[in-house]
């Protein structure tokens, strides 16, 4: 799927080459393959939405680390680290584009409009985010919208693709899609934990950076529900962070209960992402799923 | 068409109320619905790609803007004038996805991968441009290549959209593709002929902004192929721009027959636009296609 579109100009080869080439953990990708083995779909046309659904993935995080300043991912500088912003804007846009041509090449309306929806609630998403999230602690409620927006609505068109393609019944697709999104849910929040006590080097990224952008996760927020509030934590969502506030900070949550409270909340999204595949029978694609929620929860990157 | 989307942000709906209301000539979705009635394409059908293209189109202005650092277009302040680039940058991308989802409407996976590869060009153009064209004088291919990507691509899509919906011979939509590539290369050319020429306040920008950009136009081009040199444009083209260099510059070439012998060549591109429509039978949209074609290089605008 890195063959070069007709006409590529090579400054955006390289960078096709450098961000789809500096690994990750290709759990979209996985997803759509698994999903459409358990549901019957072509495996070649299941290529093609799984190239999309990585391209999308890629081509929002190289606009999100433009927006975050981020310097550093998956152990490699990022795209804006090194280009200018315009040519940072411009590669994400091609990488959207070739995201919708590889989507449009299953001939799947219904999974093309999906990724549409999609895109458009990871935008909304991040612009409610940009303009109301800073330094305000959410709701578990609007917590859950924003993890839902930012990451298990990917997730979720993931693991239904397959049953979109296979042209099931409404309830499987249904079920795909419950086991996605809770899955995705799953993931952001232990994406959320791993912010706090992760290893740098294994996470490829500097840790606390959520805190140090002034935006508020789970283990923040149950954090504060415990302690009532923390002079670092203040000065950081009152006043702005400085590094070693920062640092306080993110050394109080990782000691506390937050950790542990917020790793069960993210292993009862895994135990409802489980039950919505019991209607499947057993399979070996079925299987491959259930260990991929039990991975999710359990992964130090 | 301006129907917010499921739990859009109010500052997103704000945006595209803005965007979408600030005026422009709607030339894309008027050539979607005449090659639409032209060729006998579902007219409701054809009112989801006409959204998608003016969609599409205004998605890629307000990133351009941004690049640009334009600060004034259709005689109101651009988005980025007003928002931060990040939120300009999520707003974008907003605008793909919704233009991505109309396309989608239309249940035609012929037009909507048109639409992702027609993407895939302008994107591809912009980082040509880039990297490679600031105060670079081209040659007549190079230029031409770089208004098909900028401007014909999209308004040749427009123009297919009609024929590829309805579903005609291929004959029928390669002979409305070369109609729009044609109109779309003459209509670029007249943008860059008004960009010395025009009235700023019925230009609703400044003139002269390519220039200050250091990007070379068609009548920068055949001006100096008259006139071997001049100061200004060389300080601009060598050494970066000032404010006075580049309005002595506009006056010497609004002054020269650059001017008209860029317009002869858009009027040449007009003439085949034209031939093209030869093999429809006579009919108001076949005739109205045709005086759209004249209005593109008579307009003041």
């Amino acid at each position: 799927m890195q063959e070069p579109a007709p006409d590529q100009h090579p400054a955006i080869t390289g960078a096709v080459e450098l961000l789809l080439g500096s690994g990750g953990k290709r759990l979209r990708p996985a997803l759509v393959f698994l999903s459409a083995r358990l549901c019957g779909a072509d495996p070649d046309v299941a290529l093609f939405a799984a190239a999309g659904v990585e391209m999308l993935h890629t081509a929002t995080l190289v606009h999100d680390d433009l927006i975050d300043g981020s310097l550093m991912r998956r152990g490699a500088e990022t795209l804006n680290a090194r280009w200018s912003p315009a040519a940072t804007v411009l590669t994400g846009d091609y990488l959207f584009a070739r995201a919708a041509y590889w989507v449009a090449r299953t001939e799947n309306t219904r999974l093309v409009q999906r990724f549409a929806e999609t895109l458009m609630v990871i935008c909304n998403g991040e612009i409610r985010q940009m303009f109301d999230g800073r330094g305000k602690v959410p709701s578990f409620q609007e917590y859950e919208q924003r993890i839902y927006a930012k990451t298990a609505s990917l997730i979720a068109l993931s693991a239904e693709s397959g049953a979109i393609l296979a042209h099931t019944d409404e309830a499987t697709i249904a079920a795909m899609r419950t086991y996605g999104e809770r899955l995705g849910l799953a993931f952001q929040v232990v994406d959320d934990v791993l912010d706090f006590v992760a290893d740098e080097r294994t996470l490829g990224k500097p840790v606390g950076s959520d805190l140090r952008q002034g935006l508020v996760t789970l283990p923040v927020m149950l954090f504060l529900e415990q302690s009532g509030d923390h002079p670092a934590l203040h000065r950081i969502l009152h006043q702005g962070s400085s590094d070693p506030t920062v640092q306080e900070a993110v050394r109080a949550i990782a000691a506390s209960p937050a950790i542990e409270r917020s790793l069960q909340i993210a292993r009862d999204y895994i135990r409802e992402a489980k039950e919505a595949l019991q209607p499947f029978p057993p399979s070996e694609y079925r299987a491959a799923l259930l260990d991929l929620a039990d991975f999710v929860v359990r992964r130090q990157f």
